[in-house]
């Protein structure tokens, strides 16, 4: 692997998905295809079959740990078919979303325990961490409200039929990991405005990355 | 939870589901409904959703490490909507494979490595072991000779478009787990006749499960 990997993490409704934009619109141009940008499940046909099973809101009885288990397979498979070969290339690769979301939303989220799924996502990665996130911070409150703004009455899915309690024990182990980890984990104020939160996160990636600018 | 939970274990074609079957016939009369008699994935809609991405032989492009953990995502729904209430039930539970047939089959036989497995599945069970294994114990020819024999052309799957060498190791890795937990694993050997087979099993189902008899 010579590659460098940079995931974006963060609460729903942080606006981590329109800088991503943002940010791709202003360094393709420079990168070429030196760079990868991606997202869980990453559009490979078996992560996103394991998708399909965990979003379908016929499926209500699903055990939480089955869930865990669901989404770290569809990691384990998009790590194997997207991010792995682009760093064998050595390619920048951007992801949205990797294990810490998995860390914040099932282990604190649904209260698995932190440290359990954390283990657990070890096997799914045999290891494998980024050498950067990007951790966009906001309080529970504003995160939810973008999503209410936003989002189409048809699309709301499973995952959206909880409550505020949720997403504060989310944003509480983001928090709690960015402090274990402040050498990997940045974190980006992100009720900024969404320029000053691109130009942010362009700093952070080309310190970390910088032979490829 | 205070049932008993058994598991029964063994390389393809060492007989399991017949000799299942036939111990069924003899003690469903004794318990009724305090039996229940399972296998994964046990019938549940999410676990057969989640067999079905592993069987498709569309997915040649699966991850071994994918793979392992569907398996044990199909394992976890199906300890929480099966196995969990008969045992809260108070009833006996035979089950055709468990943890054992990932540590032997993903961890040896796929070689993503046995200890690696067993600490991801202790994630899917949180730490449930049945109280008894009976380990069907077979050479990997005699194994493949009975499945060649029995199978239908058009019902092969992805998982035996495999190699001797592979279910030599799942055997390994079989007798090194009864090595290493005699007291929950008894070894039998199933080159001895059907009936032998269920006689043997029957007696150690009695003397774990006395209660119920």
């Amino acid at each position: 692997m010579s590659g460098t990997f940079i995931s974006f993490e963060g609460p729903d409704g942080a606006g981590k998905t329109s800088a991503l934009k943002a940010i791709t619109a202003q360094i393709t141009p420079l990168l070429g295809d030196r760079l990868t940008i991606t997202r869980e499940p990453g559009g490979n046909p078996i992560s996103e079959s394991i998708r399909a099973v965990i979003l379908d809101r016929k499926n209500t009885a699903m055990d939480y740990r089955t869930e865990a288990l669901l989404y770290a397979a569809a990691r384990r498979q998009h790590l194997a078919e997207t991010i792995l070969p682009a760093l064998a290339a050595d390619q920048l690769v951007l992801c949205d979303r990797y294990v810490d979301s998995s860390v914040a939303y099932q282990g604190a989220g649904r209260q698995i325990g932190e440290q359990a799924v954390e283990e657990m996502n070890r096997f799914a990665t045999d290891g494998l961490l980024p050498e950067l996130t990007i951790y966009f911070d906001v309080p529970a409150e504003v995160g939810l409200q973008r999503i209410q703004a936003h989002r189409q009455p048809d699309k709301v899915d499973r995952l959206d039929v909880e409550q505020t309690a949720f997403h504060d024990r989310v944003r509480a182990a983001y928090l709690r990991l960015q402090a274990a980890h402040p050498d990997r984990i940045k974190l980006i104020d992100a009720t900024q405005s969404p320029d000053q939160v691109v130009q942010e996160s362009l700093a952070l990636i080309k310190q970390t990355a910088r032979r490829y600018f």
